[in-house]
């Protein structure tokens, strides 16, 4: 059956021209636009930083400089260097004069949180520093429900520990929402997980 | 008068080849082979950790990355990248639970510690640990004597508020000599600032 417009004109389907796909721009939701945990995280440390509720800072990406060049009346600048695996965890600071430490981590997988985004120096490190007496956790992010989790550093040792005896690679969903404590996003601070900490008493 | 060797040729004064100045080697003293303050500190920090004493470790140097290759096969190679400001001290962690925190610099120079050796950055930095009940003090050495001074960020905040106030852009020794607290070089731990920490009560 042929198509016709109300003016009685045949529609004709035309080919479009083919062009590279265009990303989808994303829809913006409250508390997520297209940010990452990082940058959700470094805008949460700012917000504890200036309203004097704590002083969370990310460590520097730890690189191995190799080869500097000075040029006259100018900055250095690096020309050779390599990303070095961080021997500690990459967020540190104070909170009510307790040591604060831990490390975020996202993943895509809708069903379980592969522990391969940890290394063995950052597991000895968190060990390290509840011996000392610090607070310790991680903040894990499933991408594809923009849900955060707060995880004590002493469930995800277990988790490790687990691996390290020939058990499964990952953390399931389930047990992460067992052992953990969900952050709902907001706006101001995003990712409030001094909150939590208050919650648990544990500073 | 001529020098003649023992077996009677005559000596004649040659120019020896013009070539870049090499340095002499350093003489060994026990507790300084040459090493910086910073070398000085990740042995202590090392020692501690591995004691279980503490964990502090040193921050990575930031670094602005502006251009990253990824060669097939091998290791990505950061091909331009500029250093930054640090916007925190150096040396952070835990210790009894509390949070430490500090920066080490040293001077050339005999008679006082030039302030220009921290930034505004840092200064506020310490600034807002102080206030979060955090553990703040620098280390100083003077390089020429090998004399290393622990002093809490208390006295240096009010040497950098005299300087913003016009007065000197330094702390005399004799004031650091005052203020601080001389910490012996030794062995292991190199520098034993724990021990100060212990000996103010601060933990």
């Amino acid at each position: 059956m042929d198509i016709k417009y109300p003016n009685g004109k045949k529609f004709e389907r035309k080919e479009l021209p083919k062009q590279a796909p265009v990303n989808k721009p994303k829809i913006e939701t409250y508390g997520n636009r297209g940010m990452t945990l990082e940058e959700y995280l470094n805008d949460t440390n700012q917000f504890y930083r200036e309203r004097k509720i704590a002083v969370i800072h990310k460590k520097p990406t730890p690189v191995q400089i190799v080869q500097v060049d000075y040029p006259k009346r100018s900055a250095a600048v690096i020309k050779e260097a390599y990303f070095k695996l961080a021997s500690t965890t990459d967020y540190n600071g104070v909170y009510n004069g307790k040591y604060i430490d831990f490390e975020a981590k996202e993943t895509k997988s809708p069903t379980s949180f592969p522990l391969k985004n940890f290394h063995q120096h950052q597991i000895s490190h968190m060990k390290e520093v509840m011996a000392q007496g610090g607070i310790c956790f991680v903040i894990l992010m499933f991408t594809k429900y923009d849900e955060v989790f707060f995880l004590e550093a002493k469930h995800l040792l277990a988790f490790w520990e687990r691996m390290m005896n020939g058990g499964r690679k990952s953390i399931t969903k389930q047990e992460i929402e067992q052992n953990g404590h969900l952050i709902s996003l907001g706006f101001q601070p995003r990712i409030d997980y001094i909150k939590i900490l208050d919650a648990l008493n544990l500073c």
